[in-house]
């Protein structure tokens, strides 16, 4: 896993383009990122929930929230997202790997003010992490939009990387008797648990089960 | 999600404390973490697997790794760990949150450079991926070795963030008919896929079941 030569300057891929339709379709298959930024130098990854629009990473938290404070003032900053597919167990031990798809964008964030923008990025954040949840829900007040910051990162250079597939091992391994294979990982669902304080007999919605 | 302030030089817990025992059985439970560094001011964060053993997690990866070179500099890194637990689900869309544990390390990395301590190391890191491979596969030759980098980050700072549990409303919000819980999220493992080369009747091995 390695990250682009960002002294390249390797801009955003063309919309349209194959290598755009990755980046877009791993940042829609997740919704938790791990952001960088540098504060006197020391580096700083903090996880954190996120919503994409076209280029727009929105990203959301407590007013009170350093990091959101930090990255508001629009310094440098690098998200990245991680989607784990498997094991990848060759014969070697040289040749194992991780199936993944991962995108790494670098950018800077602004802070949004007007208040039904904060709105409709905390709807792209809530229907990216829960699709449908967003309408069923007791909607922000005046007072709770003050007390959250919502975070426009513009991405201005991103690369996707992904790997699949078998192992690869030398050739002169296949012949060991050693299993070799992939071992599928993802990221499931469990049983809903409700809240046990859900007095009336509300059902669980469909996007839930 | 809120980071240390890395100004107040919170330095490790003590061994034996609960917050230390806190870290390591995240650090344990995981086996991909997000580095954080920063190259001419850039932040950077790329992932990629780990393994601990007290308070150092072994990385390694091909020796012409970027991510390697830099790190094994001395530079500043930030080793961050997050496991997703479930997604909170409130009344009301402000209390939505998500159940996680995660760790922020920071410290640094250096080289390991003697053949058997990367050896070594790199069955921390192949225990702690898929406990019981190492011993089933065809070992590195010092060839592999020299193509691998192993780095060895000591953990100088580290802090781990915890939520669990139900969702926590306004209570004026409980008597709304919004059904309110958690949905449980966990990395899972499907159904082993063998290599298609794979010749001889070579059985999967238990810990890929």
């Amino acid at each position: 896993m390695e990250f682009t030569d960002r002294s390249k300057v390797r801009r955003l891929p063309l919309r349209g383009s194959n290598e755009w339709a990755d980046i877009c379709a791993i940042l829609d298959a997740a919704f938790l990122a791990h952001v960088g930024f540098v504060v006197d130098g020391q580096p700083f990854v903090i996880p954190t929930l996120y919503g994409r629009r076209e280029a727009t990473l929105y990203l959301h938290g407590s007013a009170a929230s350093r990091m959101l404070r930090q990255l508001e003032q629009g310094i440098a900053a690098c998200v990245t997202v991680t989607l784990v597919d498997g094991l990848v167990l060759a014969r070697s031990a040289f040749h194992h790997s991780m199936n993944y798809r991962s995108v790494v964008a670098f950018g800077t964030a602004r802070k949004i003010q007007e208040e039904s923008a904060k709105e409709e990025a905390l709807r792209v954040v809530s229907e990216q992490v829960l699709a449908g949840r967003w309408n069923d829900v007791r909607l922000p007040t005046a007072k709770e939009l003050k007390a959250t910051s919502v975070l426009s990162f513009e991405m201005e250079e991103a690369s996707a990387k992904v790997r699949t597939g078998p192992p690869k091992d030398d050739a002169e391994d296949y012949a060991l008797p050693i299993w070799a294979g992939v071992l599928p990982l993802s990221l499931q669902r469990g049983s809903v648990i409700p809240d046990p304080l859900l007095t009336a007999a509300v059902p669980p919605p469909d996007y839930v089960k």
